[in-house]
């Protein structure tokens, strides 16, 4: 069953796709009037439709009945993930967005590797948000969680207090900071939580340290180094297993 | 520190470096006779060691001291990883490498999409060997997994039996075969498992039921449909954690 995007989803009626949406079903999948597919509105709701009219760059859609898409996550994870080259960083958001997040927060860290620059043109963002999408589709969600703007370490920091933060560390890298066993974090399943994945460089101790000092649990995934790009899925994945929740 | 991977190292006195360490010692990083080094044998040994004469194609190094490497898991897991395409491939590899396993078992499986006329020639299994020892590298073990020579589905589930085997299985696709919650797996660690991942176009039904009749575990990672490359990462996480084994 093919899924198609459609923010502003008719509660009954007729819906028209967005451009590219509409695209993607008459150019590359080719279906017609009469096919049925599947459309969400990004905000949790799913539903059987049928197409109604494909005409160049306009596709118009009925719906039929409600469709039960993937179920959400019970704990409402924010990635707060350092930026990363172009394609791992594709990567780390459709992870992310497959195992369930409510949001992810892109900053930048003293060891960040990536040219702020690179972030002004919205090129970026463009991209990121069209992965997302990708991800959403293809793992059943019906959620499409936002990538956020891009801020630095110490803002995020300071907005996020009062929330359960996990800061993923790499083994020995605490300093003279306290590192949780993860499996420390059994038992209390909160609502929401932010997960934090650094650079390929690593954290800064002084970033480790202010952390700590702001309240964020620090945890290390055992003993052999994560790569960047990899870290945030096992993260979350065994974060989910601990609060019942995958 | 640089790792290189000396297999044939000698126990106290001076190794001489494979060809494409030599080289990468040599060519690549620009180091000398006199600079420090480590070097493991892929077996467990991790020593300092002194570079000691640097020519061209011939690089030797001279052990000072042993040093201590990333820990071994507890529990040796082998991934039985049906083949995807080329890339997906080296991703899987190296996040398994990253995550600790003891071999990687590629097979074909009834929906796998490579052709298995692209394994003959080797070229795979030595870019496979590779990405082995660059995620080896990277991720400071020195242990050396090895990828085994890939064989059908039937042929790797007939030759497995009396093993724990964990099969990860998409939402809803047991059919009439119980699918276990993971969590039904804490409480006992075994000294060995093999986890099984299916290909991009998943699991054949018929392949399921004969896993399960053959004693094979099917767990679930939850509601949503995980990418066939990223699937692995996210159970061997989730596994060493409920072994207590991260």
């Amino acid at each position: 069953m093919h899924r198609f995007y459609v923010p502003e989803l008719s509660h009954d009626g007729v819906s028209q796709l967005p451009d590219d949406e509409a695209q993607h079903l008459a150019r590359v999948l080719r279906l017609n009037a009469g096919d049925t597919v599947a459309v969400f509105d990004g905000k949790g709701r799913e539903a059987l439709a049928c197409v109604e009219s494909v005409a160049s760059r306009r596709v118009t859609v009925k719906i039929l009945e409600p469709r039960t898409p993937a179920p959400e996550a019970a704990v409402a994870v924010t990635l707060a993930q350092a930026l990363l080259k172009s394609d791992k960083m594709d990567r780390v958001i459709r992870d992310a967005v497959m195992l369930g997040v409510s949001a992810i927060q892109p900053f930048v860290s003293r060891r960040t590797d990536v040219p702020r620059a690179a972030l002004r043109t919205g090129v970026r963002q463009d991209r990121w948000d069209r992965t997302v999408v990708a991800s959403v589709k293809q793992c059943g969600r019906a959620v499409v969680p936002p990538v956020l703007d891009t801020q630095d370490f110490a803002a995020v920091l300071a907005s996020t207090s009062g929330r359960v933060r996990v800061m993923l560390v790499e083994p020995g890298s605490g300093g003279d900071v306290a590192v949780a066993d993860v499996a420390s974090l059994e038992g209390r399943r909160p609502s929401e939580a932010m997960v934090w994945v650094g650079p390929e460089g690593g954290w800064d101790p002084g970033e480790v340290r202010d952390a700590a000092r702001a309240g964020v649990t620090l945890v290390s995934l055992g003993g052999r180094v994560l790569r960047a790009d990899a870290a945030a899925a096992a993260a979350i994945a065994v974060l989910r297993y601990i609060w019942r929740d995958l």
